[in-house]
């Protein structure tokens, strides 16, 4: 039904008076001072979606995982390392805010008792115990205010599937779907493309660069916005 | 002994005829496509030693994880991600290394069986069983015609006899003991101090600049290069 994310220009100032915020990049999980685990996130495109979001007149607040990237104009940018902290970042700032975009990759799992000091390797095999971390984008769609909640999903197979269950099964919003391993798409990539879907529509975006991606997919959210508080009115 | 390293200019051309073989930055293990176990290291040490020992003559051949940093000139520059591949790539360019020095912060261990596809979370906690890689280090030390062999020992507790410890098991002719996870020092700083040891003698080095730091590192082992040569001609 929606068809023209790429044609038309994201009109200027159309999100005053909004307070977007955002997560990005990669989150580390400390197995001891030296050693983490993470995900591959480059942080671009939550970082483009910033300076988009900043560009059309909303306030911004942008909670980043470790990246090399610098902070878009006009953006206020938090500083955060493991998914607890991301998680604790976002609900402090969630009271006001009126759109939710959730980019960063998380990591679903922490270490159950990272070590204080780095462990000695021996030549014996190991197992490295995992629990479960926060759901930042559950505990944001289930609160009692909830922001227009966006979702992505970066997915190496049956993408539409996965992300269309991930976005009920959350009670998302809006989720964003992306390929990742593919050349030209994902993590690391300057480009993207992406497939978009709500309760009753989809849409497909790109690939062209994050930044024109960006826009692109703020103007459906921007859409979606005001149809669910025309919605809300009637 | 040796008290005057960073109190000289390390001399123009003094490693001409050497071929300098260095690893740098983090490994990346993959637990799928999208996870992975790494270690914390910028890589600005080892790009700096690369880049001082190009000014000094040598041919240098940086074998690299992935980091953020350009690539010194006069420097051949070879990009791995996982232990095994830095392996591979130090071992394929060895042979006629004459100073070898391991400042990449190497994955001890790496993920058993990594997923050919994104692992899906569920409730549960997991285990994430891992097994040993290969040790670049005493493989290069251990070798028939080793180079002069240079290893890196990060440490948060115990320093100088945990690398000490290091540097006799892999049979290295020198360790160069960092503090980490204190402010000042280790990985992202941008300063560094480092205590280097050998079979009879230690010298502190620094704090100072990590590019003035790899100056007065490469001046020490250019001393006990040539200490080692004339020995064996004795």
């Amino acid at each position: 039904e929606l068809v023209a994310g790429l044609t038309t220009l994201f009109p200027a100032r159309s999100l005053a008076g909004e307070h977007v915020v955002l997560t990005a990049g990669p989150t580390r999980e400390a197995i001891d001072p030296v050693r983490y685990i993470s995900n591959r996130s480059s942080g671009r495109m939550g970082f483009a979606l910033a300076a988009a979001a900043a560009r059309a007149g909303a306030r911004v607040t942008l909670v980043s995982g470790p990246v090399a990237l610098p902070t878009p104009p006009g953006v206020e940018r938090v500083d955060v390392e493991s998914a607890a902290q991301m998680h604790d970042a976002v609900m402090a700032r969630i009271a006001d805010c009126t759109i939710f975009i959730a980019c960063a990759a998380v990591a679903d799992y922490r270490v159950a008792t990272p070590a204080d000091a780095k462990i000695k390797k021996n030549d014996a095999d190991m197992a490295l115990a995992l629990v479960r971390n926060p759901d930042i984008l559950a505990d944001v769609a289930g609160g009692a205010q909830a922001p227009f909640t966006v979702g992505f999903a970066a997915e190496t197979n049956d993408m539409q599937a996965n992300a269309e269950g991930k976005r009920r099964r959350k009670g998302l919003d809006m989720i964003a779907a992306n390929w990742v391993g593919r050349p030209g798409s994902g993590f690391d990539a300057e480009d993207n493309a992406l497939e978009v879907s709500w309760d009753g529509g989809s849409v497909a975006l790109g690939p062209s660069p994050k930044t024109r991606l960006a826009e692109a997919l703020l103007e459906v959210v921007e859409q979606r916005l005001r149809d669910k508080q025309s919605q809300e009115k009637a």
